[in-house]
């Protein structure tokens, strides 16, 4: 299956994200495509593997970088259903990726949403765009995990 | 040995930096302190890893979790020989560290030095304080790092 439009990018990240649920981790997933094809996938992994950096995007990163034998994630695209923290932004910047989309906007955590613009500082070794494309089900799924984490308690 | 001076936790960390140069790799190193012992420590890996994300602090917190069996970094001071980037401040950040002390400026791509002062940003869940401790050992590996550099090119 290849990638075609940027919302195929975002169902895909999505189902990700649904494993990350079904494993009781914050639901948020990434994908790193490159010429229409998945090269890179991850979900929040970070409780199970106790590891305070393995967000989605960071966790697609690290595929797509060990898939392509190469730290350089040249014209790809990184899909991921919430918007990156500033971590998980400058984290596509290290990796000189082409372009992000996301799915649901962070208000409270979100790198562009705080104004950490990074990926527009032109005194930066890397600039990229970050587009937000709204799509219902990125953050429904996360409104759903955390309603039922509250009923549950 | 523990670690009872901040000026020891740079040491200890520019002994991980001088890893890195002896494998070719940027030398920037890094540890995590907790209670004086030394819970983690990193070295810069990019290249021999092919992975974007391996700065010597990321490697040092993965440690540092792994060893704690925790993703909360809690008490613990984070010592690097240079200015961690954003990604690296936002990841310190992520894991909670208490506290995080440099001994070498980055003025082209450190957080602070950019202005990217996430660690006082008081609408995100954890500040801290990050300090710079100039310690000439921590940017004299990079300058020799990079003249020998220059010189075999």
């Amino acid at each position: 299956m290849t990638i075609d439009t940027a919302e195929q990018g975002l169902v895909s990240a999505l189902v990700q994200a649904q494993i990350a649920a079904s494993q009781d981790e914050v639901p948020v997933g990434a994908i790193v495509v490159r010429s229409g094809l998945v090269v890179g996938v991850g979900y929040n992994r970070r409780e199970q593997l106790n590891n305070p950096v393995a967000h989605a995007e960071i966790l697609a990163i690290q595929d797509a970088a060990s898939n392509l034998s190469s730290w350089r994630l040249i014209d790809c695209i990184l899909y991921c259903t919430l918007e990156p923290c500033p971590m998980c932004l400058a984290a596509c910047q290290q990796a000189r990726v082409k372009e992000v989309i996301f799915g649901a906007m962070d208000t409270k955590g979100g790198a562009l949403s705080l104004g950490y613009r990074l990926n527009e500082d032109f005194r930066t070794h890397h600039r990229f765009e970050a587009k937000y494309l709204e799509t219902p089900s990125c953050s429904q799924i996360l409104k759903e995990f955390f309603e039922k984490k509250r009923h549950t308690k």
